[in-house]
């Protein structure tokens, strides 16, 4: 089958769902992007030849578009979906995807993080694949994407590593042809080991924005030692979790957690509410503060409901998650940043 | 034993062999701190109750001080030797060195990259162990130090985290001795791991700067996700290198080689050579500029020796080394970059 056959609907047409119609369609695929209710105006300015506000770059000419109560037309003659919505907004878009869905589909996931439905938190692919077997009572076919891709600069076509998790073949296949010079692809079968590092390295680059808003206030800038030993903690209490779920242990040291931290402890809004939390700030202050500029930190939320979900499934996260403990605990019940990293060091698994 | 009766030697007065005394003697060891012949000048300041000059900070009290001349009565009494000089002046010093041990000793290691003798290149334990044979008949009892340690940072008591690679136990308890609040330490067996990626993140760091240098000029600062590909690529080479000399592939994953290479790109001279080579300078202009600024890169001396070693073992550097391919080409072919890092994402391997 011809490239320029195949079709994609994405779901979301904010960062990151533009931003992966460029590697897709520059190999000549055709997407149709849907915006969710809260992407209408994005939609209706790139339908008036503007540029995508928050890309600031017009999209490709094979993308199609399609307002949010146009599901039904996005869906039609397409090879696969992806998801492309915040962690926030999953459950209700997937769960009208699969009341359109009349014929199986493979699923593939930009979005990070847990869900919650009825006082459960879930992985969302374990989400997916609970509602999938309802609805269809097969598995799903089904990928989640993970790595160090910020969206505008995909969309800049800055050379970018993805890792895609999944078992599909079919999935595999497609990634091979959505892969270009500049949007390189590499795979695992970790689904649960991908998704737990792509989700906690939000968590995690708030730990080191705290440290970097605090620190780089006082001395000659001399934390780095502290710095990369926050770095590496979080890699470890990934890999302790990932482990811990029965998924690879290797795979938060590769793109899919250092890879994916080493980007967002440096740039992006989790670090950045980090930052103003070790600058002084209360940490729900901050959190409101990002919002109302229209900047949600999806760590926070992560941090809460993977704590809530790390916990019930039996982790003692004051012991083996010591930075976990220590961050939620800034965030969530002191409310501010009162040096308690200090204590970092003296709780870490030395070997 | 009591901490108290314990004497080690630290040879080498520089950043790291002066910082190391301060976890040492908080914990009540004495040190006979020995300065090499290019150090008198500021065992001269030591002495006369003068700040570290590159310290910028007085040693503890605990801390007793030799010129270059007086090796013998450095030795004296003492339990283990730490060598803490540069790569390029190690094999002089630790020649001396056996020539005045008169019963053995553990040994252990600060300096990182390769020597070279007689038109051979060695990682730094494996000429030592050589040596050590012909000495004494027996195998040395060594560690290498690794991890992410910057010297005036730890002279500054920030909390620190590092890696010993020793199959020595009485090494072990002596660093388990050396260990503060803010000095963590944790071991591994994998010398031969421990020692590459110690040694080969001063090159990728310059690889990192290159990217800094050359991107951070141009457009809005969008260069995140090719800076953590060259960041993921180094370790995935490190990694390779380390399996393919017997070593464990997940050394690298650690504080030796991620967390080491995080810092090291972050702050340093290797990263900072790297930079100027990105903005334009020439390679071996700028090597020598930062000499005269009395900034020794060590990264350019590993990456010219490393390669002779890799080489000489039989790797292909062209096919599975990509990045240190094209790094040594900037460096030692081309002599400056003209966007050579560019065909890195179409060279890596990806699974």
């Amino acid at each position: 089958m011809n490239s320029s056959d195949r079709r994609i609907a994405v779901l979301g047409a904010g960062y990151m769902g533009s931003a992966i119609t460029f590697p897709i369609t520059d190999n000549n695929i055709e997407v149709n992007l849907w915006g969710t209710w809260l992407d209408d105006e994005i939609i209706y300015l790139c339908k008036n030849n503007k540029p995508h506000p928050k890309l600031d770059r017009h999209l490709n000419p094979q993308v199609k578009l399609f307002y949010s109560d146009d599901l039904d037309n996005a869906l039609k003659n397409i090879d696969a979906i992806i998801i492309a919505v915040s962690s926030e907004g999953f459950t209700s878009v997937y769960d009208i995807l699969l009341d359109k869905m009349d014929v199986e589909k493979p699923i593939i996931a930009v979005t990070k993080g847990f869900v919650e439905k009825d006082d459960t938190v879930y992985r969302i692919s374990e989400y997916a694949d609970l509602m999938y077997k309802k609805r269809f009572g097969e598995n799903i076919k089904w990928a989640s994407i993970g790595g160090p891709v910020k969206a505008v600069e995909l969309s800049r076509r800055v050379p970018t590593a993805t890792i895609i998790g999944t078992a599909s073949k079919i999935i595999r296949r497609l990634f091979n042809i959505f892969s270009t010079k500049y949007y390189r692809i590499s795979f695992t079968d970790d689904i649960i080991g991908l998704e737990l590092s792509s989700a906690l390295k939000n968590v995690y680059a708030i730990a080191m924005g705290i440290c970097d808003g605090y620190y780089s206030n006082r001395e000659d800038d001399l934390y780095h030692n502290f710095k990369s030993l926050i770095f590496m903690e979080s890699i470890e209490e990934m890999a302790f979790l990932s482990k811990y779920f029965g998924a690879l242990k290797s795979t938060p040291y590769g793109l899919a957690g250092t890879g994916d931290l080493y980007v967002t402890a440096s740039s992006g809004r989790n670090s950045l509410y980090g930052k103003r939390i070790g600058m002084g700030q209360r940490a729900d202050t901050a959190y409101e503060d990002m919002l109302k500029g229209d900047k949600l930190v999806e760590g926070y939320n992560t941090l809460r409901l993977g704590f809530k979900y790390i916990e019930s499934r039996g982790v003692d996260v004051e012991k083996d998650l010591p930075l976990y403990d220590i961050l939620y605990k800034i965030i969530f019940e002191d409310g501010r940043y009162n040096g308690q990293l200090d204590e970092l060091p003296e709780r870490i698994k030395i070997s």
